[in-house]
């Protein structure tokens, strides 16, 4: 096939294990001849003005221009006079959905074998506002927003994903007995949306019994959806369930159609260049990327040669117990394709 | 023994279950004949103008006479213009470290056999400082407080006790990559009070992460000190890991050595009235506020009874599998003395 064919889309490969791991992807993409032809950016090593953070504005502007792309881990650089790459990303690119399945592997052991829920987290205010001062010297004040405008938006997104993939119930997770106005906010943008989807269950379930029920009985959960730090430290957790960030994909989405998957776990440099690296969650975000272009012949293809590899267990990285290397696990998963 | 021998405690028996887990705690003290008489109080049944709550004026000069109290579930009233009942007690009795040891029960299977942690939450400040507004329509906004002076006796509270109970180490838990100005003063706090205390290790473990750790491997962790919202998820992610919040006993410290036990699970006014409750959360913090008392004795003896009341497992009530009316799991516990 041609060229003109081809979808382009954005690759960050990241820091440390990251060029390794989206080397696998690369390779995955190639044996499955995924009609998607990369264009790939790298952190610069000096702020972009224009960005204020080490993301240069030309790998802004392309997954902008691709609407889709791909992400490996990013260390922030340590320092002053800029912002983290991950929420540069964010508030620039506007993504406003974060969007974090997890379900236990066949043939993984853990704790759990009954994982099977979506965390949807509002990605762009909550907590995260940047608004932070001192008021005077011994007391500091942070300054959590919430939106109605994000609230609905995020809102819309978990019921909508959730009648697009067949999933029975949106659980809305807060801490409105604490916080009537911020939270309550976000409760109500998601009661007015719910009344849009008369065929989905919805309930209101407080973050700390959220936690409790999650570790007690993760079966209890379909769609969560939630303010941004709650989705930060939920996902975490449901990742754990299944054996970490290792595992798990994400995928932000943004204004006007864009996608932009990416490995949530850090670069881990201890290991970086070393052909160890465990490459899943990459390869599955990249999975959640195919099916928002909605190529799922080719997502369901790499999906199970993934979850065969690790089901098999022949092939496995060091983090699951193996001793295979970065490669030879991909080549595993490119045979079982 | 004359009664001028005897410590007075407080006691709310609380709502819903309250007064029957009450009964069982003074079944027990009267059994293993602790030196102890109660000073009963309820929740009033109109708001006091002093408290601002249904709580009385009275009920809280006796928690500070006597300086040692026992608190069962309240359900707050529904209505406006007075304040939460936990809330209250908090604020009006400063209650700033709330102390919930949390371990697995010999015989009582969870999926987890390696717990045995204590999380330490600040309990004044913080998420729950009831600062919010509305900046226009559509937008609101909380704020988050953290003051050195909260941080640095709650710190120095968590390290005393890990030292007093032969910890080994603290982990503050934070989310400081975000909140670098409160969730850092937090750190800086827990950094000075830590170099007091060269022998007990010190470590600082970011939310999500402490999250993920928890769930894969929880005997990571020691003695876990936080801000009072993550103390708040956290500390129901841990009582999960064991059963829930009907096995684990919680502790208030407020200034001036006041102590507040408490069963921190709800009322649950549905089965309210029947014998059906189980009343080993408040038991388990009765045994808390012995050990504050320096009643190590008494502690033990009971502590132990309950624990084996449970380990044989003849005796459970119903939460916990089994079929045992309160009264009779509480004559078990008795006769296990
Ligand atoms: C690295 C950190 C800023 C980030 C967050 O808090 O959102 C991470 O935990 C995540 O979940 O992507
Ligand atoms: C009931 C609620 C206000 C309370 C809290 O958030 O602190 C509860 O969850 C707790 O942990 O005691």
């Amino acid at each position: 096939s041609s060229s003109s064919d081809l979808i382009t889309a954005t690759l960050f490969p990241g820091d440390g294990i990251g060029p390794e791991i989206a080397e696998s992807v690369k390779e995955v993409f190639r044996t499955a001849e995924v009609p998607i032809q990369w264009e790939e950016h790298f952190v610069g090593t000096e702020v972009d003005p224009r960005t204020q953070s080490f993301l240069t504005w030309e790998s802004l502007e392309s997954v902008r221009r691709n609407k889709i792309g791909l992400k490996g881990p990013m260390a922030t650089p340590i320092g002053k006079g800029h912002r983290s790459l991950n929420l540069t990303l964010r508030k620039e690119l506007n993504l406003y959905a974060n969007v974090r399945p997890c379900y236990s592997l066949p043939g993984y052991k853990t704790r759990y074998d009954d994982v099977n829920l979506i965390t949807i987290r509002e990605n762009t205010e909550g907590e995260y506002s940047g608004l932070e001062h001192q008021v005077v010297r011994g007391v500091v004040e942070s300054i959590k927003i919430i939106t109605r405008q994000a609230s609905l938006r995020v809102a819309e997104y978990a019921f909508h994903y959730a009648k697009v993939h067949g999933r029975e119930r949106v659980s809305a997770i807060h801490k409105a007995n604490i916080m009537q106005k911020t939270d309550g906010l976000f409760l109500k943008c998601c009661r007015e949306v719910a009344e849009k989807y008369p065929d989905i269950k919805y309930e209101e379930v407080v973050i700390d019994n959220c936690c409790m029920m999650l570790v007690k009985n993760p079966a209890l959960f379909d769609v969560l959806v939630m303010p941004n730090l709650y989705g930060d430290i939920i996902s975490d957790l449901c990742a754990g369930l299944i054996g970490g960030l290792g595992l798990t994909p994400s995928c932000n989405i943004g204004e006007g159609g864009i996608a932009l998957a990416e490995a949530v776990h850090g670069s881990a440099p201890d290991i970086a260049g070393k052909n160890k690296a465990n490459p899943t969650a990459l390869l599955l975000s990249s999975v959640s990327m195919l099916r928002h272009l909605d190529l799922h012949d080719k997502a369901d293809r790499i999906q199970n040669a993934i979850l065969n590899t690790i089901a098999e267990g022949k092939y496995r990285t060091a983090d699951l117990g193996g001793s295979s290397s970065t490669s030879d696990f991909t080549k595993a998963i490119c045979d079982n394709l």
